[in-house]
């Protein structure tokens, strides 16, 4: 079905073009010259770029294995290291290059596009939410400290993976990274 | 002088439209209105957008309090905890929005304009520095345990403040925020 087809490499282009470029950065022909189609083309599929955003963070965050880091095999603490050593081998893989999708909308975008800003704050919603789910679970067999409040600790180490990734980014080297798994598996949740 | 007078009010502009809207976001024409000047006027100061956006990084900088960090009155820790409360006072005074300018442009723009990439990265190493060496002297007064590495702990820290401002701001709610505090001040450096 050409039709699915077409939507599918837009969405594709999108989120590698809205990483890449940012928000307002990537250009609705920077996107559909990506996918190879059309610059009109985007229209029959979105009705705004607001939408294909939207639509972009979806797909990008049904990418993050959460899931598996919910459900997956595994002791809990050993999931949620090898979620972030996910992550991170992405980031590497990009020469440190492109950030979170939802952490750049969120830095550049979150205050001007209420639609943007709510989607980019339910996806940090459930990423904390499925983090201190599997640290309640630590917390059960005894792995992590029953004192520590998961809820605040799983937010505490989200916006942690968040900025390692800006300053990374910003500084060309992944020392901010190493430091994250350092504190947070060493020290932190030990 | 009312030459020096315009840039000033410039700089000052670009610091707030920056902020709110964005590298890419903000246009010449938004900065220069909200400065009340003529659109022109901003390429007598400034070649280009780019030297703008890094005169008003070093601006931004300078307001950061860095020099009471360093070297203020009061213990080690307790003027780290001050830093970090008056940047939490900030965000707050400004609704949780804006989040900070080396963050901001490190998620927008630091793939795409290297010119700004290495100002937003030597901002973020000068300020792990400074929290680093601070917490050297806690260290040697005994109130932050001396075998944690000072630089991989000031590295973490920070990218956990830019990491809690993002979510903050995407999430509208200042949980992130409080969680930094109580993890930072209650379980990390104690």
């Amino acid at each position: 079905m050409p039709q699915r087809s077409m939507r599918e490499q837009i969405v594709e282009a999108a989120i590698e073009q809205f990483h890449e470029r940012g928000f307002n950065g990537a250009g609705v022909k920077d996107i559909t010259d990506a996918a190879g189609v059309p610059k009109g083309s985007l229209y029959n599929h979105f009705d705004s770029k607001e939408l294909l955003a939207v639509e972009a963070m979806r797909r990008y965050g049904a990418s993050r294995r959460l899931e598996e880091l919910a459900r997956g095999p595994g002791a809990p603490l050993e999931r949620l290291r090898q979620h972030f050593e996910f992550l991170r081998d992405e980031a590497v893989g990009y020469d440190l290059r492109r950030g979170c999708l939802l952490g750049n909308f969120g830095a550049e975008v979150a205050d001007h596009n209420e639609q943007i800003r709510a989607v980019v704050g339910a996806g940090f919603t459930r990423w904390r939410d499925t983090i201190a789910n599997v640290l309640r679970q630590a917390q059960a067999e005894g792995t992590v400290r029953a004192e520590s409040d998961a809820d605040t600790m799983a937010g505490f180490v989200l916006g942690a993976w968040e900025g390692a990734l800006i300053v990374t980014r910003s500084r060309r080297t992944d020392e901010p990274l190493q430091a994250f798994f350092a504190i947070v598996f060493d020290q932190l949740l030990h």
